[in-house]
Order: structure tokens, then C-alpha cells, then sequence
């Protein structure tokens, strides 16, 4: 059997897949109010978020318990901050998601998203959830390997946006300055909810390994 | 004469300090290069960001160091952990500097801003100046009572940028979808970069109270 000890740093891991969890499921159901003008699926992102900034707050409150009680050094130290950074960036994703819930909320009853750009914004948010999924199995299953997938996964999804982007941009769009500006910022909040996924995976191999993964470097 | 660990621990706030000082550099440049059209103003913040991203990486070290070696306790290690989060939010601070400059460099020789919302975006560039020299001297004095001041002259921002908002979505905008999308972005960042701004000021007043402050949110 495991000590206390941890088993309280094993509830900090449990804690961040269950915060990919319900951020997998708040981008999600934003896609959903986005595309379907779906105001109850709005309501439920934005009254959800608690839930996942509480999660971060108990993360928080327990890592911080843990530094003062067990006074941990090098690789229990590095877990414990390193899944304060995780949880920081969870909780950033769920915020993302409730901004593109927003977008839907201000818009509805009409959908914020012009009919030809509806397959582009619904594979972002495919690409958002299968990037939030993977980071909650990197961390469950502690694997640098399919860490460095995600950097690969987000590409796409920066190709999505700047396919969203030359729409806008193109001599066909005529949709005028509100849709102009729902899309120009979902489109941002998309891919920005994948930016915080690779950092939390990229924090997962600084977790694992000590070396932090080339090129990394923390945004927005 | 204080001891090498509490030298230590100064030396967190005066890179702290630091931090606000290249993001207020930062943030003023990139103002410059928006309204001005400034290619050299907007490089040098791209290429500025460098060194506030190092700061945050000493920060890091540094407290990861102390923690391991000093195994704080209670009110130090309170002291570090919310000098990783304010280090956070100033490194967030200068990427959004960064984000405003790169749509100067996009829409260089042209302005982004249009004539009519330069004293707006001028405004809003001086409202994040303020507020990050605030937050500087908050760390520096380690004073509360004027970190809670920093949430009303947040508010100033969001007035700003709903003002922003207004014109673009008014009738007399014609500018087409380019400025359209440039003034949404750029809008968006300056409100995060005093976000930001705020989550630090909070942060010193967990610091030195213990306390969170009331409607404490950690976003985006």
C-alpha cells in the first residue's frame, strides 16, 4: 500500500484528468451553442466553469499542503509544481470555452457562424475536444511519448483557423462586421484552447523527464 | 544584515519588479507601432519579449531552488508560490505586447487603427501603462490597499474597449472586414494585458493578507 503522502500526490493527477474532463465537455457543448444557437448548451458552459475552477483551487490548496507538510525536494517537487501549471492551463481551457459560449449566448437566436464556415468551426471543436482528451491521457497514463503528439495535433488546428481566417479575409464574404467579429474571436478562443493543451503536455514531459520539450515556451 | 535566504526571496520581488517594467516598455512600443505604423517599434517588442520570458524562467528556477533547499513553510512559501503566479501573468502580459505589435507588423505600412479610434486604442495603451506600473509598485511596496485599486482602473479598460466595440458595430463604421478584425483583436489584447495586470495586484494582496481578494478569478 501507498503512504499518505502519495496518495495525496496521486489525487493531484486524478484531480487534473478529471479537469480535462469536464473542460473536454465544456468545449464541446460550446460547439454545440455555437453552431446550433443553442442557448441552454451556453448556459451550461458558463455556469460550469465553477466546477472546474473549484477543481483548480483544490489543486491549489493541495499542492500548497503538501509543500508545507512533506517539505517534498526534486522529482516530488517538480510534480507538485508542475501540476500547478497543469491546472492553471485546464482552467484557462474551460475559460475558453465559456468565451466562445458567450459569442453564441450574445448572438442567439441566430447562430454566430455563417452556414459555409460551420464544418471549418465544427472540426476546430472535434480538434479542441481529441486535444484535451489526449493531454487528460498523457497525464493519467504519465507518457512523454504521446506528450509530443499534441504539438503535431495543434497544428491542425492553427491550419483550421487560418483557413477560417482567409474566408473572412476572401472576396466571397459578405457577412458583415458582427459575424466578422464572432469568428475572428471564436476562431482565436479555438485556438487558444489548444495552445493551453500543449503546454499542459509539454508540462507533462518537464514532469517526467526534468528536460523541458524544445521550443517551449508558455503564452498568452 | 538579512541571510542569504531572505536575500533570496528579495530578489524574487525585485525580478518581479523588473517583469513590469519591460511590460510596461512593451506594451507602451507597441502602441506606437500600432498608431504609428512603426515597424522598428514593433520588432523590438517581438524581439524584446525574449527577456521577459527569461525572467520568468529565473523566477522559476529560483523559487524551485529555495523550496528545495530552504523547504519554506507557511508565509514563505506563500511568498513563492504567488511570485510563480504573478511572474505568470507578466510573462502573459508581454505576449499579448507581442500579439498587438505582430498586427502592426501584418498591416505595416498601412495603420491598423483608424483615424477615428486612434485616441480610443491611445487611451487604452496609457490605461495598460498605468496599470502595470501600479502593479509594479504594489510588489515593490508590498501595499494592498492600492492593489485593490487596481480593479477600478481595470474597469476604466473595459469601458474603453466596449467603447471600441460600439464604434465598430455602429453605422458609421465602414472599414471593412481587415480593421474589423484587427480592432477586435487588438481590443481583446489590451483588456487581457490589464487582466493580467489585476490577477497580479490580487496575488500581492494573497501574498501579504492570506486572504483571496472577493471576486478573485483567475480568466483566461
Amino acid at each position: 500500500m501507498r503512504d499518505t503522502y502519495h496518495e495525496d500526490l496521486d489525487a493531484l493527477s486524478r484531480r487534473l484528468v478529471e479537469m480535462t474532463r469536464l473542460a473536454r465537455h465544456a468545449v464541446a457543448r460550446a460547439t454545440t451553442a455555437l453552431l446550433d444557437a443553442d442557448l441552454n448548451a451556453a448556459q451550461e458552459v458558463i455556469s460550469g466553469d465553477a466546477a472546474i475552477n473549484e477543481l483548480n483551487d483544490e489543486i491549489e490548496a493541495s499542492a500548497f499542503d503538501l509543500m508545507a507538510r512533506q517539505q517534498p525536494v526534486a522529482t516530488d517537487l517538480r510534480t507538485i509544481i508542475t501540476s500547478l501549471h497543469m491546472a492553471g492551463d485546464l482552467e484557462r481551457m474551460g475559460d475558453h470555452a465559456v468565451h466562445i459560449a458567450k459569442i453564441a449566448r450574445r448572438r442567439h437566436p441566430d447562430s454566430a457562424i455563417p452556414a459555409e464556415l460551420r464544418s471549418t468551426v465544427l472540426e476546430m471543436g472535434h480538434q479542441a475536444e481529441l486535444l484535451v482528451i489526449k493531454a487528460g491521457e498523457v497525464i493519467s497514463d504519465r507518457d512523454p511519448d504521446t506528450a509530443l503528439e499534441l504539438d503535431s495535433d495543434d497544428d491542425r488546428m492553427d491550419r483550421l483557423r487560418r483557413k477560417l481566417l482567409k474566408r473572412i479575409l476572401g472576396p466571397d464574404w459578405e457577412h458583415g462586421v458582427e459575424a466578422t467579429m464572432d469568428v475572428t474571436l471564436a476562431g482565436r478562443f479555438y485556438e487558444r484552447f489548444g495552445d493551453h493543451a500543449v503546454h499542459v503536455a509539454d508540462n507533462l514531459v518537464y514532469m517526467v523527464t526534468g528536460e523541458k520539450p524544445k521550443d517551449y515556451e508558455p503564452e498568452d
